[in-house]
């Protein structure tokens, strides 16, 4: 908050809500949001009278760092529930500015940006810059084990995936199975509710990778993209995997073999001190082997977080992100090639180390064939 | 939007773009948008690139009403979205005003709303103030029948919830079990995602309404309340219960007696004429003979959505909403009473009729106990 010039920080999103204080609640349906003023040693909760009680439960903070507003501020066009935030941030005298705010968060709608511009001076917002999620972007020990746990389930619902999708067998029927897996997770520990709900596209949607599923039966000769995550603790640990029932054309094959190398290049090139598009730059070189020639994002930064993303929003795998990668970031790697009527997806959830990528699940890294 | 004087609606609102276009897809995680000025007969839809086809399988738009931006200007520090969205506009002559948009609308970023702002005239800028939502507040024949067919996806559902729910039992198998049938739906047709995950709040934590599930196991002498959905090509039926494990209290069976026939009530007056504020103020009177006071939102709109709500953030059954029922209008009527360590919760999803409400699902309307 210094280096950016920022004396009070209002974040509205879920994820860093979460890990700011470890609040945790379906509720970001309503306006809520965390403060912190920089001189402060314990960030403020602001949310709904129902979730107040949530707040208690789920976060660290004292008592009276919990603040609720009453239930007219829902939904009314009289008030807004971002009034009562701004209201109290005067009453403590944190209405000075600067003011740090996420310019470009979900959750924080225009009509709230307003309430705080309006009881702060002229020139006193400023944008944040998803700060928050940059301090997230390196994870600590406890992190990593929990998304080593996701990983554990999500390799668990990959394979009830792969099993699953069969001929005559329903959209819906195979969905139903991996959501219970990712829920349910291990006799050891529960799962959670992903960020993104399955992916599943089939057949000629394959070119549409962010449809959801329908009652339609999975048919032979046509290839399906999974795209899912496990997740711990609201941390993910995402993976896509393609699967071909019938025969594959050779080309299909071919290619998937060649992708599969790639990434292995991609996941080695993601070591301490590389450039985020260095990754990139290693994915591509390796891919343009065998006559394939993209250039866009195969992946980016991920962790702790809530719908609609398990992304942070930070770092991408691309061209002129020169962000240079640090000990336990943590990436989903999710390069993707399409060729003609063909689309192939395979990805690794990866750690960050000195001697290059660690996936975190354990999972066959190929095309699955059901002839 | 001549009421309004508006001449170009934008909205961000997925379920603002599924209800005017069709567009169904989970891409909610970048900015996109429908538009559509006032004297033309097709909306535009405006999306990322890879969402593109999406946009073509799932809209009726033609091909030149779909316009996509490229990869580079996903969560990029230099360019938005949105500037995208006003060249388009731009460069089409929709750039005069007055122009809607979604003041108080999740997917609207404060970056996203800023880059309109730049490209319009001063004081261009309009509330749309959910335009879009209100349409959609009274539903069609093909509506209706979406969510009688998510009714019985919830009554399946919440009968596995009740079934499933057991001292020892971890949480996370029951949620397990109902998403999966959640989404599996029935033989005849599936189910999709719900906009909201289910809700189990238990014991302790029955104060705490928006908590989700852990991997804990239920215990004996202990109350659960379950808030579900069913859900059909987007439209939503919820529903919730209170179970209770082991030997109730009396006045807890006599509260949620109670609670009952005052939901009667309450549902009863949900009629064509009678106005939002009438319906909560028959829930009110008929539970104050129960020796309960309690004033606040007992229920709202409810039908096309996706994360983070099923609500339509339109009408709220409270005192002050003097909207007017119209046939057809969808209510989720969710009150719920807390007395002491007690919670009950019932609801129902009702449709407005000249005669009062009624209720879309046949679910025992009480309290469940297993002892």
């Amino acid at each position: 908050m210094q280096e950016k010039g920022i004396d009070l920080l209002i974040t509205s999103d879920p994820a860093n809500m979460n890990y700011l204080t470890g609040y945790d609640g379906w509720s970001f349906y309503v306006p809520q949001a965390v403060v912190l003023p920089i001189g402060e040693d314990m960030p403020t909760w602001i949310g709904r009278g129902q979730d107040e009680p949530g707040a208690r439960f789920t976060t660290w903070l004292n008592d009276d760092h919990i603040h609720a507003y009453t239930d007219d501020y829902v939904q009314s066009v009289d008030k807004h529930p971002m009034d009562f935030v701004v209201d109290l941030l005067a009453a403590k005298g944190w209405n000075k500015g600067p003011v740090g705010i996420e310019m470009d968060g979900f959750y924080v709608t225009p009509r709230g940006y307003e309430a705080v511009k309006n009881r702060f001076p002229d020139g006193a917002i400023r944008d944040s810059a998803k700060l928050v999620n940059w301090v997230r972007a390196v994870k600590s020990e406890r992190e990593i084990a929990l998304m080593r746990e996701a990983s554990t389930i999500v390799e668990k619902t990959m394979q009830m995936a792969i099993d699953g999708i069969a001929p005559g067998v329903r959209q819906c029927d195979v969905v139903a199975g991996i959501v219970g897996m990712q829920i349910a997770g291990t006799a050891e520990f529960g799962g959670d509710y992903t960020a993104i709900v399955p992916l599943l596209p089939t057949g000629a949607k394959m070119v549409a990778p962010h449809l959801t599923w329908s009652d339609e039966k999975f048919a032979s000769g046509a290839a399906t993209m999974i795209e899912i995550a496990g997740c711990r603790h609201r941390y993910h640990s995402p993976m896509a995997r393609t699967i071909y029932l019938g025969k594959p054309p050779k080309t299909f094959v071919d290619m998937a073999e060649a992708f599969a190398e790639a990434l292995d290049s991609a996941i080695a090139a993601a070591r301490v001190g590389a450039t985020c598009e260095d990754v990139e730059a290693a994915w591509r070189a390796a891919i343009a082997k065998a006559g394939i020639a993209q250039k866009w994002r195969i992946g980016y930064s991920v962790g702790v977080n809530y719908p609609p993303d398990w992304g942070e929003g930070t770092m991408s795998l691309r061209p002129g992100d020169t962000t240079v990668l640090q000990p336990n970031m943590m990436f989903h790697l999710i390069p993707s090639i399409v060729v003609g009527e063909y689309r192939i997806e395979i990805s690794e959830c990866v750690r960050v180390t000195e001697t290059g990528g660690e996936a975190l699940a354990s999972f066959p890294r190929r095309l699955f064939v059901k002839d």
